[in-house]
């Protein structure tokens, strides 16, 4: 008996395995020392005066689900990256390597690569070394088509410049910056809704959506460094809208005694929630807190600085406000 | 509809993640900044010359289908742990902080706790803070009792003592350090032969083990840390010997024109390996590529390196030397 026979052909993934090599190499920055295949990954710390390392973790969820309907592959390998490096850019991080885990049982080598291209891409246009990842192929866990890709992000920042949400105080303006659709986030409900309820179809063209629903939902995940990264300065803390919508992701930054109130009106919702909501008949409470609803990542701000931050972003908007009161987030 | 009618209970996980968060404070190092909850975690570089990050993802590979038929889900916790752990100390680091990735569908909030408790335990023995993670439940992808788990882990070496493999020349001394069992590579092959093949039960009792397959299977990946660190000064490699075995850990180090003979008769692989190869009729070539049997970490050093070593490493051994040749690794 030999290990393929046991469903894990050793050869086959090598060679996969030279050609995303190849994409992580096209990714390297200066501080990135090692080269592909040793156990570990070896990057130098950029020169700071006291640098601190700034990590996180995450999946893709079931959007996965979506990009196996759709046959399209190389869109949640841009999500997670850019998840990612917005999750460190709320503490102020410059994002800095980035692994990614690949789980399945029978992905073609040509889809793996077309995952491992949009890793390699959204890596690229960050400024991220793609520096190392695992590739486990289990088909006693995971079925035929199935697959799990979760990332792994370092980044750095100086400690006198990391983000304290603690400085968020009544009066604060609170700032959405516009998101290119769901992101990373809901597609269990979306997906039950438009798919399972409603009866659509990936390829389906509903009346108001740009592109197909498949591509709607597939649409990546934006990363918001370079918008948000020359403004660090200026902002008391950020919040990425994620799982847990406008609740949780708000709500865990606030200094005791300060809550925020969201205004649903100052902004129309991307046609996509709107249609979820209309059709799964969702009431609007489940909406804010499991979409990001056309706004994925708000910043809090001194009101002297929010007019500045509003000119040079585009499609920025205020969408609330933080007030005295223990109740977390409100949206109304 | 709402959110947990699609299958995700956004509050039954939340009471599962404070405790989760209890177990991760107790691992924290003076390093760790951050407290659990916000967006990344943030941990201080320790004080070094010329600090470099040395980074490892890895999966715990289908071990979790033993964890699962055994109900016991500690101990793969330890395992990816101590088996990242190993991976960057090949590397001369030292660990810093660990980030762990649980995906299932409806794993019981016990069996999760479990699962974390292995984790928090190994952070502590290691010295390594479990900074952040994420847990996702995914029920479109997982089937009911199914789970996956990954690891990343950043550590931290002095640039000119990272370890570098082309010091390796003919004439030096391979060592074994003992393993403790399959550690965390080759379950499918090992599985197929005992459970499908052989038709042993996790609770079967076989001649000449100490414990039942199922906790044979499930002991823990040893960590080397505390044994190999104090020795890097004095080694020219390691190599952590997971899945391809010895030929794929250790050719992957070698400099041109080194290779490697391994002997087979200096050491008497674990009960357990010998109990696969014999129920498979698994080739020895196949046995000596999948698993590491009985030895987990090798390390190369000059021979007069070597009895100092020997003398200070209970149950290491020389299992081969580095000669000159193109040929990589071969095992007789």
């Amino acid at each position: 008996m030999l290990y393929r026979d046991a469903g894990v052909d050793i050869n086959a993934m090598d060679a996969v395995k030279r050609r995303i090599a190849g994409i992580a190499r096209s990714t390297y920055g200066p501080q990135v020392l090692s080269e592909v295949g040793l156990f570990g990954s070896l990057c130098r710390v950029p020169k700071l005066r006291d640098p601190v390392l700034v990590a996180s973790c995450d999946g893709v969820g079931t959007k996965l689900v979506v990009a196996r309907m759709c046959g399209r592959y190389d869109t949640v390998g841009i999500d997670i990256v850019n998840h990612s490096v917005n999750d460190i850019l709320t503490l102020g991080a410059r994002p800095l390597f980035f692994l990614d885990y690949i789980a399945h049982s029978k992905l073609s080598p040509e889809h793996l690569l077309e995952l491992v291209k949009g890793l390699g891409k959204a890596c690229r246009d960050n400024g991220v070394s793609l520096v190392g990842g695992e590739t486990a192929m289990m088909p006693d866990i995971y079925r035929p088509r199935d697959f799990d890709l979760a990332g792994f992000i370092v980044g750095t920042v100086e400690r006198d410049r990391i983000i304290d949400a603690t400085r968020v105080a009544p009066g604060d303006v609170v700032i959405g910056l516009p998101s290119s659709g769901l992101h990373t986030n809901g597609y269990s409900l979306a997906r039950r809704v438009l798919f399972d309820k409603a009866g659509l179809k990936v390829g389906s063209r509903v009346k108001g959506l740009a592109l197909t629903i498949g591509e709607e939902l597939l649409r990546p995940h934006r990363s918001y460094l370079e918008t948000v990264y020359r403004l660090l300065g200026r902002v008391h803390a950020l919040a990425h809208i994620t799982g847990g919508g406008f609740y949780d992701n708000i709500t865990r930054l606030l200094p005791g005694e300060v809550s925020v109130i969201i205004h649903k009106s100052s902004w129309r919702p991307l046609p996509i929630f709107a249609l979820i909501q209309r059709l799964g008949s969702v009431p609007d409470g489940e909406m804010y807190r499991t979409f990001n609803m056309g706004m994925g990542m708000v910043l809090m701000v001194a009101p002297k600085q929010a007019d500045r931050i509003l000119d040079s972003v585009p499609g920025s908007r205020v969408i609330g406000k933080a007030v005295r009161g223990t109740f977390g987030v409100s949206v109304i």
